[in-house]
Protein backbone atom coordinates (compact mmCIF):
# COMPACT_ATOMS: atom_id res chain seq x y z
CA UNK A 1 0.00 0.00 0.00
CA UNK A 2 1.07 3.58 -0.45
CA UNK A 3 0.34 5.81 2.32
CA UNK A 4 1.00 9.71 2.69
CA UNK A 5 0.88 12.07 5.97
CA UNK A 6 0.47 15.05 4.37
CA UNK A 7 0.55 18.29 7.01
CA UNK A 8 0.66 22.00 7.10
CA UNK A 9 4.50 21.98 5.57
CA UNK A 10 5.52 18.74 4.64
CA UNK A 11 4.23 15.78 2.28
CA UNK A 12 5.52 12.11 3.57
CA UNK A 13 4.75 8.71 1.57
CA UNK A 14 5.49 5.42 2.21
CA UNK A 15 5.43 2.32 0.51
CA UNK A 16 4.15 -0.62 3.33
CA UNK A 17 4.06 -4.05 3.05
CA UNK A 18 1.87 -6.03 4.56
CA UNK A 19 3.51 -6.26 8.05
CA UNK A 20 3.61 -3.04 8.18
CA UNK A 21 7.26 -2.11 7.16
CA UNK A 22 8.25 0.83 5.33
CA UNK A 23 9.96 -0.45 2.14
CA UNK A 24 10.26 3.35 0.83
CA UNK A 25 9.40 6.86 1.71
CA UNK A 26 9.78 9.88 0.21
CA UNK A 27 9.05 13.71 1.91
CA UNK A 28 9.10 16.97 0.24
CA UNK A 29 8.27 20.26 1.65
CA UNK A 30 4.88 20.68 -0.17
CA UNK A 31 2.47 20.42 2.57
CA UNK A 32 -0.94 21.94 2.01
CA UNK A 33 0.20 25.87 2.91
CA UNK A 34 3.03 24.89 -0.19
CA UNK A 35 -0.01 23.78 -2.40
CA UNK A 36 -0.77 26.87 -4.88
CA UNK A 37 -4.23 26.81 -6.54
CA UNK A 38 -5.59 23.82 -4.89
CA UNK A 39 -3.77 21.36 -7.13
CA UNK A 40 -2.85 19.00 -5.12
CA UNK A 41 -3.08 15.78 -7.46
CA UNK A 42 -0.13 17.75 -8.92
CA UNK A 43 1.81 18.45 -5.73
CA UNK A 44 1.23 14.35 -4.72
CA UNK A 45 2.29 13.14 -8.31
CA UNK A 46 5.50 15.23 -8.40
CA UNK A 47 6.58 13.44 -5.36
CA UNK A 48 5.69 10.00 -6.28
CA UNK A 49 3.98 10.09 -9.61
CA UNK A 50 6.37 6.48 -10.81
CA UNK A 51 4.54 4.68 -7.46
CA UNK A 52 0.97 5.49 -8.77
CA UNK A 53 1.84 4.00 -11.80
CA UNK A 54 2.05 0.49 -10.22
CA UNK A 55 -0.85 0.93 -7.48
CA UNK A 56 -4.04 -0.51 -7.88
CA UNK A 57 -5.36 0.10 -4.55
CA UNK A 58 -6.63 3.65 -3.71
CA UNK A 59 -3.79 5.28 -1.88
CA UNK A 60 -4.27 6.41 1.77
CA UNK A 61 -4.01 10.19 3.47
CA UNK A 62 -3.85 11.75 6.71
CA UNK A 63 -3.53 14.98 7.91
CA UNK A 64 -4.36 18.56 6.69
CA UNK A 65 -4.60 17.32 3.59
CA UNK A 66 -8.52 16.33 4.75
CA UNK A 67 -9.03 20.07 6.61
CA UNK A 68 -11.09 22.65 4.75
CA UNK A 69 -7.89 24.07 3.60
CA UNK A 70 -7.32 20.22 2.04
CA UNK A 71 -7.97 18.55 -0.88
CA UNK A 72 -11.20 17.05 -0.18
CA UNK A 73 -12.98 18.20 3.70
CA UNK A 74 -13.13 14.64 5.91
CA UNK A 75 -15.41 15.54 8.50
CA UNK A 76 -14.24 14.98 12.11
CA UNK A 77 -15.76 11.50 13.42
CA UNK A 78 -16.62 11.93 16.91
CA UNK A 79 -15.00 10.12 20.19
CA UNK A 80 -15.44 7.59 21.71
CA UNK A 81 -13.75 6.40 18.50
CA UNK A 82 -11.58 3.06 17.13
CA UNK A 83 -9.73 2.58 13.99
CA UNK A 84 -12.32 1.13 12.73
CA UNK A 85 -14.80 4.32 13.03
CA UNK A 86 -12.08 6.18 11.08
CA UNK A 87 -11.74 3.34 8.09
CA UNK A 88 -15.67 3.51 8.13
CA UNK A 89 -15.57 7.37 7.93
CA UNK A 90 -12.73 7.69 5.02
CA UNK A 91 -13.71 10.10 2.47
CA UNK A 92 -12.73 9.00 -1.46
CA UNK A 93 -11.42 10.96 -4.28
CA UNK A 94 -10.59 9.98 -7.93
CA UNK A 95 -8.26 11.84 -10.17
CA UNK A 96 -6.29 12.00 -13.36
CA UNK A 97 -7.42 8.49 -15.49
CA UNK A 98 -8.73 6.23 -12.62
CA UNK A 99 -6.04 7.60 -9.81
CA UNK A 100 -7.96 7.06 -6.40
CA UNK A 101 -7.22 8.09 -2.98
CA UNK A 102 -8.60 7.86 0.10
CA UNK A 103 -8.30 10.91 3.31
CA UNK A 104 -8.88 10.44 6.65
CA UNK A 105 -11.10 12.47 9.21
CA UNK A 106 -9.47 14.28 11.69
CA UNK A 107 -11.48 13.34 15.45
CA UNK A 108 -13.58 15.43 17.45
CA UNK A 109 -14.54 15.36 21.26
CA UNK A 110 -15.88 18.20 23.73
CA UNK A 111 -14.43 18.79 26.84
CA UNK A 112 -15.83 18.93 30.43
CA UNK A 113 -16.84 22.88 29.98
CA UNK A 114 -18.55 21.61 26.51
CA UNK A 115 -15.93 22.99 24.76
CA UNK A 116 -15.12 21.54 21.45
CA UNK A 117 -11.44 19.85 20.38
CA UNK A 118 -9.99 18.41 17.35
CA UNK A 119 -7.14 16.61 16.14
CA UNK A 120 -6.11 15.81 12.20
CA UNK A 121 -3.29 13.41 11.57
CA UNK A 122 -2.64 12.29 15.52
CA UNK A 123 -5.56 10.11 15.08
CA UNK A 124 -3.56 7.39 12.68
CA UNK A 125 -0.19 7.68 14.92
CA UNK A 126 -2.19 7.23 17.76
CA UNK A 127 -4.18 3.74 16.54
CA UNK A 128 -0.53 2.69 15.15
CA UNK A 129 1.14 3.31 18.53
CA UNK A 130 -2.00 1.46 20.13
CA UNK A 131 -1.53 -1.82 17.24
CA UNK A 132 2.46 -1.52 17.85
CA UNK A 133 1.76 -1.52 21.70
CA UNK A 134 -1.32 -3.59 22.12
CA UNK A 135 -4.44 -2.61 24.29
CA UNK A 136 -2.45 -1.76 27.88
CA UNK A 137 -2.28 1.54 26.50
CA UNK A 138 -4.08 3.88 28.28
CA UNK A 139 -2.38 7.46 28.27
CA UNK A 140 -0.69 8.87 24.71
CA UNK A 141 1.29 12.22 24.85
CA UNK A 142 1.81 13.97 21.32
CA UNK A 143 3.94 16.68 21.17
CA UNK A 144 3.94 19.26 19.22
CA UNK A 145 2.90 22.93 17.93
CA UNK A 146 -0.26 21.96 19.28
CA UNK A 147 0.03 19.12 22.19
CA UNK A 148 -2.46 16.48 22.53
CA UNK A 149 -2.99 14.26 25.55
CA UNK A 150 -4.85 11.31 24.86
CA UNK A 151 -7.00 9.06 26.96
CA UNK A 152 -7.77 5.29 25.72
CA UNK A 153 -10.08 2.80 26.66
CA UNK A 154 -10.35 -0.38 25.40
CA UNK A 155 -8.57 0.64 22.16
CA UNK A 156 -10.96 3.52 21.75
CA UNK A 157 -10.12 6.99 21.68
CA UNK A 158 -12.20 8.10 24.51
CA UNK A 159 -11.14 11.72 24.22
CA UNK A 160 -8.20 14.35 24.15
CA UNK A 161 -7.28 17.81 25.15
CA UNK A 162 -5.11 20.46 23.18
CA UNK A 163 -2.20 22.13 24.82
CA UNK A 164 -1.13 25.17 22.44
CA UNK A 165 2.42 24.54 23.90
CA UNK A 166 4.39 24.58 20.77
CA UNK A 167 3.24 27.58 19.38
CA UNK A 168 3.15 29.15 22.50
CA UNK A 169 6.97 28.81 23.08
CA UNK A 170 7.71 29.80 19.49
CA UNK A 171 5.36 32.94 19.63
CA UNK A 172 6.80 34.06 23.13
CA UNK A 173 10.78 33.83 21.79
CA UNK A 174 9.96 34.96 18.69
CA UNK A 175 7.65 38.26 19.47
CA UNK A 176 7.47 38.76 23.17
CA UNK A 177 9.94 40.41 25.17
CA UNK A 178 11.12 37.41 26.73
CA UNK A 179 12.50 36.45 23.10
CA UNK A 180 14.54 39.82 23.68
CA UNK A 181 16.69 38.48 26.08
CA UNK A 182 17.81 35.27 25.26
CA UNK A 183 21.04 34.01 23.84
CA UNK A 184 21.58 30.95 21.52
CA UNK A 185 23.38 28.03 23.29
CA UNK A 186 23.81 24.03 24.38
CA UNK A 187 20.82 22.78 25.54
CA UNK A 188 20.47 23.88 29.60
CA UNK A 189 18.99 20.53 30.65
CA UNK A 190 19.61 22.10 34.77
CA UNK A 191 16.84 25.39 33.70
CA UNK A 192 14.79 23.17 31.46
CA UNK A 193 14.27 21.36 35.16
CA UNK A 194 13.70 24.62 37.25
CA UNK A 195 11.02 25.38 34.85
CA UNK A 196 9.08 21.95 34.85
CA UNK A 197 9.16 22.70 38.46
CA UNK A 198 8.56 26.25 38.48
CA UNK A 199 5.32 25.14 36.72
CA UNK A 200 4.14 23.14 39.79
CA UNK A 201 4.31 26.24 42.10
CA UNK A 202 1.25 27.24 41.79
CA UNK A 203 -1.37 28.38 39.22
CA UNK A 204 -0.12 32.21 37.96
CA UNK A 205 1.49 31.12 34.83
CA UNK A 206 1.08 34.92 33.51
CA UNK A 207 3.25 35.53 35.92
CA UNK A 208 5.72 32.59 35.85
CA UNK A 209 5.89 33.59 32.31
CA UNK A 210 7.44 36.97 33.16
CA UNK A 211 10.01 35.50 35.80
CA UNK A 212 11.84 33.64 32.93
CA UNK A 213 12.40 38.04 32.08
CA UNK A 214 12.91 38.90 35.21
CA UNK A 215 15.48 35.90 36.42
CA UNK A 216 17.98 36.96 33.50
CA UNK A 217 17.40 40.38 33.97
CA UNK A 218 18.60 39.98 38.02
CA UNK A 219 21.26 37.37 37.37
CA UNK A 220 19.69 34.76 38.69
CA UNK A 221 19.53 32.99 34.92
CA UNK A 222 21.91 33.00 31.86
CA UNK A 223 20.30 34.05 28.51
CA UNK A 224 21.59 31.01 26.81
CA UNK A 225 19.58 28.81 29.57
CA UNK A 226 16.16 31.26 29.18
CA UNK A 227 14.98 29.48 26.41
CA UNK A 228 15.47 25.73 27.90
CA UNK A 229 13.72 27.72 31.17
CA UNK A 230 10.50 28.76 29.30
CA UNK A 231 10.45 25.74 27.81
CA UNK A 232 10.41 23.29 30.84
CA UNK A 233 7.78 25.73 32.30
CA UNK A 234 5.36 25.48 29.25
CA UNK A 235 6.10 21.68 29.60
CA UNK A 236 5.76 21.76 32.94
CA UNK A 237 1.91 23.40 32.92
CA UNK A 238 1.02 21.14 30.20
CA UNK A 239 1.80 17.92 31.86
CA UNK A 240 0.16 18.88 35.29
CA UNK A 241 -2.86 20.66 34.12
CA UNK A 242 -3.54 17.39 31.31
CA UNK A 243 -3.25 15.04 34.93
CA UNK A 244 -3.19 11.54 34.62
CA UNK A 245 -0.92 8.99 36.70
CA UNK A 246 -0.24 6.05 34.73
CA UNK A 247 2.04 5.49 32.62
CA UNK A 248 2.42 7.16 29.45
CA UNK A 249 3.49 6.79 25.44
CA UNK A 250 4.64 9.73 24.28
CA UNK A 251 4.74 9.67 20.14
CA UNK A 252 7.31 12.60 18.76
CA UNK A 253 10.10 13.29 16.92
CA UNK A 254 12.97 12.23 19.29
CA UNK A 255 13.89 15.85 20.18
CA UNK A 256 10.75 17.24 21.18
CA UNK A 257 9.96 13.62 23.12
CA UNK A 258 13.20 13.66 25.43
CA UNK A 259 12.02 17.05 26.59
CA UNK A 260 8.57 15.51 27.61
CA UNK A 261 9.97 11.94 28.53
CA UNK A 262 12.66 14.48 31.30
CA UNK A 263 9.63 16.20 32.69
CA UNK A 264 7.08 13.35 32.86
CA UNK A 265 9.96 11.77 34.71
CA UNK A 266 10.24 15.11 37.29
CA UNK A 267 6.50 14.54 37.68
CA UNK A 268 7.00 10.64 39.04
CA UNK A 269 5.13 9.45 35.91
CA UNK A 270 6.42 6.59 34.17
CA UNK A 271 6.76 7.69 30.42
CA UNK A 272 8.24 5.55 27.27
CA UNK A 273 8.53 7.36 24.17
CA UNK A 274 7.40 6.05 20.50
CA UNK A 275 9.19 7.62 17.03
CA UNK A 276 6.18 9.73 15.24
CA UNK A 277 6.80 8.03 12.13
CA UNK A 278 6.45 4.53 13.50
CA UNK A 279 3.42 5.24 14.49
CA UNK A 280 2.36 6.58 11.49
CA UNK A 281 3.07 3.76 9.55
CA UNK A 282 1.78 1.40 11.75
CA UNK A 283 -1.18 3.60 11.68
CA UNK A 284 -1.67 4.24 8.26
CA UNK A 285 -1.84 0.52 7.60
CA UNK A 286 -4.14 -1.01 10.20
CA UNK A 287 -6.62 2.05 8.94
CA UNK A 288 -5.88 0.48 5.11
CA UNK A 289 -6.63 -2.74 5.69
CA UNK A 290 -9.80 -2.12 7.80
CA UNK A 291 -10.69 0.16 4.78
CA UNK A 292 -10.14 -2.80 2.53
CA UNK A 293 -11.61 -5.80 4.84
CA UNK A 294 -15.21 -3.54 4.93
CA UNK A 295 -15.27 -3.33 1.23
CA UNK A 296 -14.73 -7.43 0.46
CA UNK B 1 6.66 71.38 40.27
CA UNK B 2 7.57 69.70 36.94
CA UNK B 3 6.95 66.29 36.51
CA UNK B 4 7.49 63.45 33.79
CA UNK B 5 6.00 60.24 33.15
CA UNK B 6 8.84 58.26 30.72
CA UNK B 7 7.75 55.72 29.16
CA UNK B 8 8.68 53.00 26.31
CA UNK B 9 6.68 54.99 23.84
CA UNK B 10 5.24 58.09 25.57
CA UNK B 11 6.50 61.04 27.41
CA UNK B 12 4.16 63.14 29.23
CA UNK B 13 4.78 66.14 31.18
CA UNK B 14 2.74 67.93 34.24
CA UNK B 15 3.24 71.42 35.95
CA UNK B 16 1.83 70.40 39.11
CA UNK B 17 0.59 72.74 41.74
CA UNK B 18 1.42 72.19 45.73
CA UNK B 19 -2.63 70.90 46.43
CA UNK B 20 -1.21 68.02 43.44
CA UNK B 21 -3.59 69.72 40.75
CA UNK B 22 -2.62 69.77 36.94
CA UNK B 23 -1.87 73.26 35.63
CA UNK B 24 -0.52 72.34 32.06
CA UNK B 25 0.11 68.78 30.43
CA UNK B 26 1.94 67.86 27.45
CA UNK B 27 2.65 64.49 25.71
CA UNK B 28 4.93 63.31 22.38
CA UNK B 29 5.39 60.08 21.36
CA UNK B 30 9.20 60.14 22.80
CA UNK B 31 8.96 56.80 24.52
CA UNK B 32 12.70 56.36 25.44
CA UNK B 33 12.92 53.98 22.14
CA UNK B 34 12.39 56.78 20.19
CA UNK B 35 15.46 58.56 21.76
CA UNK B 36 17.95 58.57 19.18
CA UNK B 37 21.75 58.60 20.64
CA UNK B 38 20.74 59.18 23.97
CA UNK B 39 19.99 62.39 23.70
CA UNK B 40 17.56 62.24 26.21
CA UNK B 41 17.98 65.93 27.13
CA UNK B 42 16.92 67.51 23.77
CA UNK B 43 14.21 64.94 23.66
CA UNK B 44 12.96 66.58 26.73
CA UNK B 45 14.05 70.03 25.51
CA UNK B 46 11.76 69.74 22.58
CA UNK B 47 8.36 68.73 24.71
CA UNK B 48 9.07 71.29 27.86
CA UNK B 49 11.96 73.98 27.23
CA UNK B 50 9.86 76.58 28.07
CA UNK B 51 8.30 75.28 31.14
CA UNK B 52 12.28 74.22 32.42
CA UNK B 53 13.62 77.88 31.76
CA UNK B 54 10.94 79.41 34.21
CA UNK B 55 11.69 76.39 37.03
CA UNK B 56 14.16 76.89 39.68
CA UNK B 57 13.57 73.04 41.00
CA UNK B 58 14.77 69.86 39.73
CA UNK B 59 12.36 68.13 37.52
CA UNK B 60 10.91 64.77 38.51
CA UNK B 61 10.95 61.67 36.47
CA UNK B 62 9.60 58.32 36.51
CA UNK B 63 9.07 55.48 34.23
CA UNK B 64 11.63 53.41 31.68
CA UNK B 65 13.61 56.90 31.61
CA UNK B 66 15.51 55.14 34.83
CA UNK B 67 16.24 52.20 33.37
CA UNK B 68 19.44 50.42 32.12
CA UNK B 69 17.97 51.87 28.39
CA UNK B 70 17.04 55.12 29.83
CA UNK B 71 18.90 58.39 30.68
CA UNK B 72 20.58 57.87 33.77
CA UNK B 73 19.70 54.22 35.98
CA UNK B 74 17.95 54.63 38.72
CA UNK B 75 18.85 50.71 40.89
CA UNK B 76 15.33 49.30 42.08
CA UNK B 77 13.89 50.09 45.68
CA UNK B 78 13.46 46.87 47.26
CA UNK B 79 9.91 45.88 49.05
CA UNK B 80 8.42 46.51 51.65
CA UNK B 81 9.04 50.07 50.46
CA UNK B 82 7.24 53.67 51.00
CA UNK B 83 6.96 56.76 49.18
CA UNK B 84 10.23 57.46 51.71
CA UNK B 85 12.11 54.88 50.37
CA UNK B 86 11.79 55.93 46.35
CA UNK B 87 12.30 59.95 47.45
CA UNK B 88 15.87 58.99 49.53
CA UNK B 89 16.62 56.55 45.99
CA UNK B 90 15.99 59.33 43.87
CA UNK B 91 19.20 59.59 41.50
CA UNK B 92 19.92 63.40 40.15
CA UNK B 93 21.35 64.46 37.32
CA UNK B 94 22.17 67.80 35.41
CA UNK B 95 22.39 68.53 32.02
CA UNK B 96 22.64 71.82 30.07
CA UNK B 97 23.82 75.01 31.86
CA UNK B 98 22.28 74.04 35.28
CA UNK B 99 19.46 72.18 34.27
CA UNK B 100 18.45 69.17 37.04
CA UNK B 101 16.81 66.06 36.97
CA UNK B 102 15.67 63.64 39.67
CA UNK B 103 15.01 60.26 38.49
CA UNK B 104 12.80 57.62 40.28
CA UNK B 105 13.82 54.31 40.97
CA UNK B 106 11.55 51.11 40.71
CA UNK B 107 10.70 48.63 42.82
CA UNK B 108 11.71 44.90 43.35
CA UNK B 109 11.00 41.85 45.39
CA UNK B 110 10.67 38.29 45.23
CA UNK B 111 8.08 35.72 45.20
CA UNK B 112 7.47 32.67 47.40
CA UNK B 113 9.62 30.60 45.26
CA UNK B 114 12.27 33.10 45.31
CA UNK B 115 12.31 34.08 41.59
CA UNK B 116 12.85 38.38 41.50
CA UNK B 117 9.85 41.07 39.87
CA UNK B 118 9.88 44.58 38.92
CA UNK B 119 8.46 47.68 38.23
CA UNK B 120 9.09 50.72 36.75
CA UNK B 121 6.85 53.59 36.84
CA UNK B 122 3.73 52.30 38.89
CA UNK B 123 5.08 52.78 42.08
CA UNK B 124 4.37 56.40 41.62
CA UNK B 125 1.17 56.10 40.45
CA UNK B 126 0.34 53.22 43.57
CA UNK B 127 1.69 55.49 45.51
CA UNK B 128 -0.15 58.44 44.21
CA UNK B 129 -3.46 55.86 44.70
CA UNK B 130 -2.35 55.39 48.08
CA UNK B 131 -2.07 59.60 49.23
CA UNK B 132 -5.03 60.15 46.87
CA UNK B 133 -7.40 57.44 48.79
CA UNK B 134 -6.17 57.03 52.11
CA UNK B 135 -4.35 54.11 54.08
CA UNK B 136 -7.08 52.20 53.72
CA UNK B 137 -6.25 50.75 50.60
CA UNK B 138 -4.80 47.23 50.68
CA UNK B 139 -4.74 45.60 47.00
CA UNK B 140 -4.33 47.60 43.78
CA UNK B 141 -4.40 45.98 40.29
CA UNK B 142 -2.05 47.86 37.19
CA UNK B 143 -3.46 46.41 33.94
CA UNK B 144 -1.68 46.42 31.34
CA UNK B 145 1.46 45.07 29.23
CA UNK B 146 2.97 43.75 32.06
CA UNK B 147 0.01 43.88 34.38
CA UNK B 148 1.06 43.91 38.39
CA UNK B 149 -0.69 43.38 41.40
CA UNK B 150 0.38 44.93 44.40
CA UNK B 151 -0.04 44.17 48.29
CA UNK B 152 -0.12 47.44 50.49
CA UNK B 153 0.22 47.62 54.17
CA UNK B 154 -0.05 50.49 56.30
CA UNK B 155 1.26 52.24 53.45
CA UNK B 156 4.53 50.35 52.16
CA UNK B 157 4.35 48.20 49.13
CA UNK B 158 5.22 45.07 50.68
CA UNK B 159 5.01 43.33 47.56
CA UNK B 160 3.84 42.62 43.84
CA UNK B 161 3.51 39.90 41.44
CA UNK B 162 3.80 40.73 37.58
CA UNK B 163 1.80 39.16 34.76
CA UNK B 164 2.37 39.47 30.98
CA UNK B 165 -1.56 39.22 30.07
CA UNK B 166 -1.41 42.77 27.77
CA UNK B 167 1.73 41.26 26.01
CA UNK B 168 0.11 38.10 25.62
CA UNK B 169 -3.23 39.10 24.55
CA UNK B 170 -1.13 40.84 21.62
CA UNK B 171 1.23 38.38 20.75
CA UNK B 172 -1.57 35.69 20.17
CA UNK B 173 -3.95 37.80 18.63
CA UNK B 174 -1.05 39.00 15.63
CA UNK B 175 1.73 36.33 16.06
CA UNK B 176 -0.79 33.00 16.70
CA UNK B 177 -3.10 30.56 14.89
CA UNK B 178 -5.60 32.37 17.03
CA UNK B 179 -5.66 35.72 15.40
CA UNK B 180 -6.22 34.12 11.89
CA UNK B 181 -9.74 33.27 12.74
CA UNK B 182 -10.33 36.68 14.55
CA UNK B 183 -12.59 39.13 12.54
CA UNK B 184 -13.22 43.24 13.94
CA UNK B 185 -16.17 43.90 15.81
CA UNK B 186 -17.91 45.93 18.33
CA UNK B 187 -17.20 44.59 21.92
CA UNK B 188 -18.87 41.43 22.66
CA UNK B 189 -19.32 41.48 26.13
CA UNK B 190 -21.00 38.07 26.75
CA UNK B 191 -17.80 36.66 25.13
CA UNK B 192 -15.59 38.45 27.37
CA UNK B 193 -17.73 36.79 30.29
CA UNK B 194 -17.42 33.45 28.96
CA UNK B 195 -13.57 33.98 28.67
CA UNK B 196 -13.45 34.89 32.21
CA UNK B 197 -15.90 31.70 33.52
CA UNK B 198 -13.88 29.67 31.14
CA UNK B 199 -10.68 30.41 33.41
CA UNK B 200 -12.03 29.85 36.32
CA UNK B 201 -12.90 25.87 35.29
CA UNK B 202 -9.44 24.94 36.33
CA UNK B 203 -5.25 25.31 35.40
CA UNK B 204 -5.76 23.75 31.84
CA UNK B 205 -4.65 27.23 30.73
CA UNK B 206 -2.60 25.85 27.41
CA UNK B 207 -5.77 24.00 26.69
CA UNK B 208 -7.94 27.06 27.26
CA UNK B 209 -5.84 28.66 24.39
CA UNK B 210 -6.81 26.56 21.55
CA UNK B 211 -10.35 26.35 22.62
CA UNK B 212 -10.10 30.22 21.14
CA UNK B 213 -10.00 28.66 18.11
CA UNK B 214 -12.23 25.37 17.76
CA UNK B 215 -14.74 27.32 19.06
CA UNK B 216 -14.45 29.83 16.12
CA UNK B 217 -13.99 26.45 14.11
CA UNK B 218 -16.76 24.91 14.98
CA UNK B 219 -19.42 27.18 14.80
CA UNK B 220 -19.83 27.79 18.46
CA UNK B 221 -18.14 31.77 18.73
CA UNK B 222 -18.49 34.20 16.05
CA UNK B 223 -14.96 35.18 14.45
CA UNK B 224 -15.63 38.94 15.83
CA UNK B 225 -16.04 37.91 19.11
CA UNK B 226 -12.94 35.76 19.78
CA UNK B 227 -10.73 38.46 20.55
CA UNK B 228 -13.11 39.41 23.52
CA UNK B 229 -13.30 35.90 24.95
CA UNK B 230 -9.76 35.36 24.56
CA UNK B 231 -9.06 38.65 26.37
CA UNK B 232 -11.78 37.43 29.44
CA UNK B 233 -9.75 33.99 29.36
CA UNK B 234 -6.24 35.90 30.03
CA UNK B 235 -7.67 38.25 32.93
CA UNK B 236 -9.94 35.74 34.33
CA UNK B 237 -7.09 33.50 34.72
CA UNK B 238 -4.60 36.55 35.87
CA UNK B 239 -7.57 37.30 38.59
CA UNK B 240 -7.69 34.04 39.53
CA UNK B 241 -4.09 32.87 40.32
CA UNK B 242 -3.74 36.73 41.74
CA UNK B 243 -6.00 35.27 44.48
CA UNK B 244 -6.96 37.84 47.50
CA UNK B 245 -10.66 38.93 48.34
CA UNK B 246 -10.66 42.26 49.39
CA UNK B 247 -11.84 45.35 48.01
CA UNK B 248 -9.44 46.37 44.95
CA UNK B 249 -8.37 49.56 43.47
CA UNK B 250 -7.63 49.22 39.53
CA UNK B 251 -5.23 52.30 37.90
CA UNK B 252 -5.41 52.18 34.73
CA UNK B 253 -6.60 53.52 31.42
CA UNK B 254 -10.48 53.49 31.28
CA UNK B 255 -11.34 50.74 28.57
CA UNK B 256 -8.38 48.35 29.53
CA UNK B 257 -10.10 48.94 33.58
CA UNK B 258 -13.41 48.72 32.30
CA UNK B 259 -12.34 44.92 31.46
CA UNK B 260 -10.82 44.51 34.69
CA UNK B 261 -13.48 46.06 36.60
CA UNK B 262 -15.98 43.63 35.21
CA UNK B 263 -13.56 40.57 35.88
CA UNK B 264 -12.98 41.93 39.21
CA UNK B 265 -17.29 41.80 39.86
CA UNK B 266 -17.94 38.52 37.70
CA UNK B 267 -15.43 36.67 40.70
CA UNK B 268 -17.27 38.82 43.47
CA UNK B 269 -14.61 41.39 44.50
CA UNK B 270 -15.47 44.52 44.80
CA UNK B 271 -13.39 46.49 42.51
CA UNK B 272 -13.10 50.62 41.87
CA UNK B 273 -11.30 52.14 39.17
CA UNK B 274 -8.81 54.86 39.23
CA UNK B 275 -7.69 57.21 36.41
CA UNK B 276 -3.85 56.80 35.65
CA UNK B 277 -2.93 59.77 34.68
CA UNK B 278 -4.67 61.32 38.37
CA UNK B 279 -2.50 58.59 39.91
CA UNK B 280 0.79 60.02 38.84
CA UNK B 281 0.34 63.14 39.35
CA UNK B 282 -0.38 62.88 42.76
CA UNK B 283 2.55 60.36 43.16
CA UNK B 284 4.53 63.04 41.28
CA UNK B 285 3.54 65.19 44.06
CA UNK B 286 4.90 63.32 46.88
CA UNK B 287 7.54 62.00 46.33
CA UNK B 288 8.61 65.26 45.38
CA UNK B 289 7.84 66.87 48.28
CA UNK B 290 9.23 64.23 50.31
CA UNK B 291 12.38 64.62 48.16
CA UNK B 292 12.63 68.37 49.01
CA UNK B 293 11.58 68.28 52.45
CA UNK B 294 14.45 65.28 53.06
CA UNK B 295 16.73 67.83 51.48
CA UNK B 296 15.97 70.62 54.06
Amino acid sequence: MIGVDWGITQLRAYQIDSSGAVLASRSAPKGIMAVSGGDFAGALESVIADWLDREAEPILMSGMIGSRQGWVEAAYATCPARPADVAAALVELTWGSGRRGLICPGLTCRDADGVPDVMRGEEVQIFGALAWQGDGTAAICHPGTHSKHVTIQSGAVIGFTTFMTGELFAVLREHSILGRTMAEGPVDWKAFDEGVARAQQGSAWLHHLFGARTRVLMGDLLPASEADYLSGMLIGHELASAGGNGAVTVIGAPELAERYLRAFKQLGRVARGLPGETATVKGLRLIHDLAINRKR
